[in-house]
């Protein structure tokens, strides 16, 4: 495809062909800036990848509205298309080049499928699928080979789950979701009463809730809960290998990112971003737009809008500050144990 | 059922019809204290909780032995029982409504079983279950679908494999175990000897050993070892997306929760508690009856019945103090630049 | 097999025979050293394992070149062999014992390939695998029981795909790599771009590249980019429940122990260390040889040959002084408010 049809279709109007400069290479795919051979359009989001605009070997690049950084891709004969958020249109230009492997709607014999399954139109079912008694599946579901469905699960329309994942007893799947491979939900939340005779067994009786478009990541883990739902909310995005305890709710919008664990009974409120390997107590309370950084520890409830980090996580502003002075922490010592054998002495 | 039979059913002699008062609704089912419809029993077990007996509308409570809450349910016309252990009431209230799925007992057409495996009485296999030359199945197992079961494996009596687990060659699994979907049992530990030519692979020849009544989470992964046995004694429970490295010896009773991590030969002692995302270094021994709190690291040994906190783990005593006061390291770093350059002027 | 026909074999020169001691006795198998029954052959590196020759009941035992040990083990009547690596000497010893378990060469008539697949000569292809169009089998692939592939994969000669794990569209794996049981090879990565409107997917067009020798640990989950390649060089092993993200690139000859997980892009060297739990932030680069201690938070690059630990991680050695003191902050804090108190008074 010409960049000229790449600007076209993204519906860009800022750009190098419109800043006097005739340069329209064919464009044959995309690749990242710091490995982008010839024909490849790439992008620069600005900081310290804007050096790359001098080495890289793209013949376009989506650039941020900065007037030198173009003017430097054209001096290297590269073709430039601007724009405030060079990554979203970046994934807009993906979209162009690739289109992501679906297949074709229809039903493996090797499926094993409950005679009382509720079908959808147009869904595919890979071999060796397993579906339960009771089983709702809407329209164009797409479920890959190997899934297994316990009874009475729902799974709404458009909705795909990946290979080798495992849908439990009751869960409600909403429409536009993705499951991704080794995803387990709505399996027995972890509840276990201790007793003078060992752990008593609190059967899971309650069931997981993903509303519309929520995606979840590889192996990661929803569970259900002892009575009442395990929810995310709308459009929530988890990653990887992430734990979500039974009876959380969290709310829309969210990003978990991998590895992320929350135990049980939190809650989480819209538009929270959670970085890896953050961990959240039981019961705790994350106010809408919080941010907790890359390994977290919250035992405490966190309010709206604010921005924590650490173990136990404080205000990130305070974890930078302290943090910094972390490796002082041996020559402040050394002067205190000074300073109090000075003050015993006196 | 009607809450007089409720309460009769779970046998408590203390409860609000032996109080003078004569509400005896229909209980529909069980709820959580935040979100019980009217019919619901829920339960509050005290703390935070305890003013949601003024706000919640479920028709029945299971309280603590506290007068003042029980009067507060009367008021508002909710029927009470209670018990110094509201969790373990309400447990045991869930199991009157709820029974957990079981399939039928059979063995389904798809599974593919090797001539020489040992199969108890009544046992279910579902679909495309495969189970391997020499494996022994035990009574009343039940074995969900697309289940692998490497050779020469051991699964007791009445044990559950989950949807998408996999058994590793050798393992012995006891009676009354649960495995949950895509936990993984008795792989090869990760054993790999550097040398001046890179890794050399140390086979792993031993097994993992489950004892009756283990249950392993979700996408947990329990490897076996070189020489011997990853032994898991009974009674022990461990949640979902754990590591228990080659070696590790963990005593009964114990309680893991998700994202644990355990590397080679830790020893943990019987009614252990480690909290989510703990990490334990090789060869550690934990003693019985200790606790790590969330995320600890721990490095050395822990004394029986100790509780620790903070990586590297200390005193949970201590860690409380310190970290109390890690907000304050930028103030105390200010002071202590002053007092040194006060002290290097005089 | 004769003691004396093991050091025969793994062709050691510094053993109890060569020193007038004439033990040879018949060794029966290999184990731990403080469980080894008499018949077996165990080790010890030294350490705080060396009064374990004082108490074991194995007989035979693979010691450090330690004259005192070697003794000690005469005057109990095990034999002993002696190497500078006694751990590298008894992962030999083992595959003296031990063949690990290999099915027979041939396609189950359960698997479903589709018809454009190529497939190498003496492959294994258990029960229930789905390999789907396009995908590359080398020679002597060994492919456990439902295992999925997706379209155009490739997978290199003698290459052992677990039961359970998943490999996603267009994955390179190389030649002699094990992928163990619920890894998920090349699935999308986690690229949500925000918006006004909310999460805006961006397409994964690119593939995980795995090269030879790479082995990836149960429920581990290596994801494949938007563009370019997620790479892991030869000889690379990663243990169980890793998260690789999109975009990184790994060097040869790393280890990466459990539950690490690494985010996006980032770049780790040759012969990197990283230890249970580490986790690496965004486009971080670890130089080659570096070692990250477990539980290590990295956010900023990592010189070469570096020992880093702590969150954020500092040097191994600030970080060992720094927590040493950790627990005499509540102390320091009493002593600065004293002296600030007295400082205001003044």
């Amino acid at each position: 495809m010409k960049f000229s049809e790449v600007i076209q279709k993204l519906d860009v109007s800022f750009h190098s062909l419109a800043s006097n400069c005739d340069l329209d290479p064919e464009i044959t795919g995309l690749a990242p800036i710091d490995d982008a051979p010839p024909g490849t359009l790439s992008y620069i989001e600005g900081g310290k990848f804007a050096a790359m605009v001098n080495e890289t070997t793209a013949s376009a690049l989506i650039l941020p509205p900065d007037e030198q950084l173009q003017q430097q891709a054209i001096e290297r004969g590269i073709a430039w298309l601007a724009d405030a958020e060079p990554r979203l249109l970046f994934a807009k230009a993906i979209a162009l080049f690739y289109k992501p492997f679906r297949p074709d709607v229809g039903i493996h014999p090797s499926a094993v499928i409950h005679p009382s399954v509720q079908i959808g139109r147009d869904i595919y079912v890979g071999p060796n699928v397993v579906i339960q008694a009771g089983v709702k599946l809407g329209n164009e579901v797409c479920i890959h080979p190997n899934v297994v469905i316990y009874p009475r699960a729902e799974i709404g329309d458009r909705t795909t789950l990946h290979a080798n994942c495992t849908i439990h007893e009751r869960s409600k799947i909403g429409a536009n979701c993705v499951i991704h491979s080794g995803a387990v939900i709505g399996a027995e939340g972890f509840g276990f009463v201790p007793t003078k005779s060992g752990w008593f067994k609190m059967e899971q009786s309650g069931c997981a809730v993903l509303e519309d478009g929520v995606e979840i990541g590889c192996n990661s883990t929803i569970d259900r809960p002892a009575v009442g739902e395990t929810r995310i909310a709308q459009n929530t995005k988890i990653d990887n290998l992430v734990q979500i305890g039974h009876g959380c709710q969290i709310g829309s919008n969210c990003a978990l990112a991998a590895q992320v664990g929350l135990a049980g009974g939190v809650k989480v409120g819209n538009n929270v971003l959670l970085a890896g390997q953050v961990g959240i107590a039981n019961q705790a309370q994350i106010g809408d737009g919080a941010i907790a950084t890359a390994k977290s520890g919250i035992h405490n409830d966190v309010e709206p809008g604010t921005i924590v980090s650490g173990i136990p996580a404080v205000s990130h502003k305070i974890f930078l500050k302290a943090s910094a002075i972390y490796s002082r922490l041996p020559e402040m010592y050394q002067f205190f144990r000074q300073m109090k054998r000075h003050s015993n002495e006196n």
